[in-house]
């Protein structure tokens, strides 16, 4: 292990993982590690639980024994929620173990990890959705808005319409099409009438819905329409977020996230053609982001 | 006042409001009121409250001032969230403050009131949506299954929709015809960005989501297309389920609720030619439905 000091830990902290890397000064990766959900927003207690636990796990991966090297740790997180304010507020009056916390949005940090901070755009699919254009360091950020009133064509969005038509279909308001997409939900959820889905499904998290996606990819690939209807319906915003987000950056496009890598078949020629590699990931971008090197650590 | 143990209150529990009405034994009205939301999956704490305020102050106006008429009444509630199963656990849990409490859903109590426990169909749309078949005392319930997975074409619905078509216009992802509904619901919330509307409505219930549904009518009686095209969406999904309602029960057609009397010209005329005026409401459809005469009073 280098100096105590020099602990420098980047968070990339969505809805379903929280994902840490500790890196050289230089930006070298020494390990990396995995907890679960850290969305602010969604569920605090979690996703502070989530951020310490995935710390504790990456130090102790790059053999940081001592109980206080968390106490030396300088961390950078973006977070999926930091954008609500009442979020921001709660995580300013946290006293967490680090020796420092600064904290952006997971869109922020992904962003400049993608483009070195350099102009670009991004592309966000995975348990919620979201592009964002970085320019002259500047980044406006086009749809997410969180599950309840956006985050089209993310995993919880997909999972969310896939049981809302099952329910559909349930009620015989649609025709028989769409039944081995119910079929599939229902399996799934193990339930086989509506109030049992609305019992399981009442509280569930937008993680949960998400868990769903996969399914349709597998009933796309079989033949079933109405959920390439689905996957196409959500590749068509997402392509519409990215497309505003390359006129307003003028450069190329970085996705990111689980979910962009399977709908890429599904995405218009314009916006593949644009595509290129992240330069490096969300947890370094999140560093780079709230400028930590610089103004953090000596 | 009659001899306390007469003292009989139907309660009919929606998303919005709680309506108590004392009855004679015969059914004739006695006195009527009103307190807050009663959705006992959505709220439950809130739910009780506002059960046990109604029929406070429904004995209040009946001049039932003895501080004990609480306990010498004999009360049936219809009741939003109903059958959600942890719901009705919750409930029996209850150490209310009646001499018996007996609940059926919302939907029950409206579906018995309307036709008189004969058969017949209804249609609900208020904070949430449902259809309904009474069929030989037996009910079948189309559509509904809440705010986050269902209740298309209700006030929650329409003010929900509203909100994500605005957000898509302040990404500019929609057109110029989308403006006047934005520019409405923005106002209404009184943000001017989006970060500023997530932030009012991330923690928002399904009755806040349906105050916005006024300003979608005004909208529409003033020309606006996209507002006519949302009501006409719901309008269609409700006219769908309570078709499959109309087949099942062989009966007409009540209307119930807050909504459906300001959509009825949104309609399909099949439906519209069906519609018959409901025998009683649905605070006395509780008392029938749970058969509370017959049972738990002599």
């Amino acid at each position: 292990m280098q100096e105590q000091k020099a602990l420098l830990v980047g968070i990339d902290g969505g809805g379903t993982h929280c994902r840490a890397s500790l890196f050289s000064i230089d930006g070298q990766t020494i390990a990396k590690a995995k907890a679960g959900s850290a969305n602010i927003s969604r569920d605090l207690l979690t996703a502070k639980h989530s951020i310490v636990e995935s710390v504790r796990q990456v130090l102790e991966k790059a053999g940081a024994k001592n109980r206080d090297a968390i106490g030396h740790t300088h961390v950078a997180a973006g977070l999926a929620g930091y954008n609500v304010t009442a979020s921001q507020l709660d995580l300013e009056r946290w006293k967490h173990p680090f020796a420092s916390l600064s904290v952006t949005t997971d869109l922020h940090a992904a962003a400049h990890g993608a483009h070195a901070s350099n102009d670009g755009a991004v592309l966000i699919a995975g348990t919620g959705s979201c592009a964002a254009a970085l320019k002259s360091h500047q980044l406006t950020q086009i749809g997410g808005h969180g599950f309840l009133l956006g985050d089209k064509g993310s995993g919880a969005w997909l999972g969310h319409e896939a049981i809302k038509l099952s329910l559909l279909r349930y009620d015989q308001l649609l025709d028989d099409r769409f039944e081995p997409l119910r079929a599939s939900v229902f399996d799934y959820l193990q339930v086989s009438t509506a109030i049992e889905l609305v019992n399981t499904m009442i509280s569930a998290a937008p993680s949960d819905f998400a868990k769903l996606a996969p399914s349709l990819f597998t009933l796309a690939d079989n033949g079933d329409t109405v959920a390439r209807e689905l996957l196409q319906q959500g590749s068509d915003y997402l392509c519409s977020i990215a497309r505003r987000a390359l006129v307003l950056s003028e450069g190329s496009l970085c996705l990111v996230g689980g979910l962009t890598q399977s709908l890429l078949p599904y995405f218009s020629a314009d916006i593949v053609s644009r595509v290129t590699q992240p330069k490096y990931g969300a947890e370094w971008g999140a560093i780079l982001c709230t400028q930590m090197i610089n103004s953090q650590l000596d």
